[in-house]
């Protein structure tokens, strides 16, 4: 079985125990003759896949009274495959979901580590530094790259520690971000695990 | 006697009781024939100043022992003008200064609260919304609007709150900000307050 996240730059594969990614950008999704069942985050891929027999679009097997309509495919397979914690998915976003007792309840999104930092270059040259992921957390900053660093991360820090639940996290800064949630379970499959969760609930 | 605050986008005069702004971009600082006590964090106005024998620049009296190298003078003010709590300077970016005892603790920035929502703009069209300041800070969300209301505010209120010192709120956003920030101390004029203290004790 072939299982596809689809999300604004590539196509995330698993296939068996074998990952791996493709660039939307010129990856042709007909150029698969076999069984895919996916999620996708991307329109223009979407309107693709609607024609394609072996794409299966797995959007159908959501419960959405559990969830709400605006709410990403994605970010639903990443709290289905859990049943207690908080979902940290760091990639373009970093979206954080609260799972109690199987049901998700609500989450927040947040910028990702890239756009918050063109965030700061936009706003001024003098604010353009690289992120220090060792910064002290417990230390109000004196100097300017821990300023912004802290203002980037110790916020988003303070706002998931007081939940105290175990934190999950993924998505393509996901190793990045453990630096500071050290105490995180890492999980690059997090949202196939949901999926797979997902066909065999409700397939 | 006239203090001036100049920032990327306005010249900020008090004179006497008498509060008024002009445009960076229109006014010309020659036309003023008396004393004008300022500082400046635009590079350019610097530059136009330093000729003008009516404009005294006020970075010259902070004692920089007491902050860092790259601090803002503007910030440097507003810290000067109390002597417990924590400041909060919300313009194009958010600078968040904590005051202990007299003595700057150190502080961080966060992007303003336009520039956030630029910031989610530009990650998706999906995620264009206007700031909802009226969320329940106390419920993760389960609508879009809330999701990145919350991103942006609930992250820097659960940061800020931590510190349980008394907050100040100055710059264009303070009254925005001061919705979800009931108990802090509004005060435009904050960083007026700190220069003069300074000419008091160092001019």
């Amino acid at each position: 079985m072939t299982l596809c996240d689809i999300g604004n730059t590539s196509y995330h594969f698993l296939k068996g125990d074998l990952e791996y990614k493709k660039e939307v950008a010129s990856f042709d999704p007909a150029s698969i003759e076999e069984d895919v069942y996916y999620i996708s985050v991307n329109a223009v891929v979407d309107t693709k896949l609607s024609d394609l027999s072996y794409w299966h679009d797995l959007r159908s097997t959501i419960p959405w009274g559990d969830y709400y309509e605006t709410m990403g495919v994605d970010r639903i397979m990443a709290c289905e495959a859990i049943e207690e914690g908080l979902v940290i998915d760091a990639g373009s976003a970093i979206t954080v979901d609260l799972v109690t007792d199987g049901r998700f309840e609500g989450g927040f999104i947040y910028p990702g580590l890239e756009a918050m930092q063109e965030t700061y270059r936009n706003i001024s040259s003098r604010l353009n530094y690289s992120l220090n992921f060792e910064l002290d957390l417990d230390k109000m900053p004196k100097n300017s790259r821990d300023a912004i660093s802290y203002g980037i991360l110790r916020t988003l820090y303070s706002e998931v520690m007081r939940h105290n639940k175990q934190i999950y996290l993924t998505g393509g800064n996901a190793k990045a971000l453990s630096q500071i949630f050290p105490e995180a379970i890492v999980d690059e499959l997090l949202l196939f695990k949901g999926m797979k969760k997902m066909m065999e609930k409700r397939c």
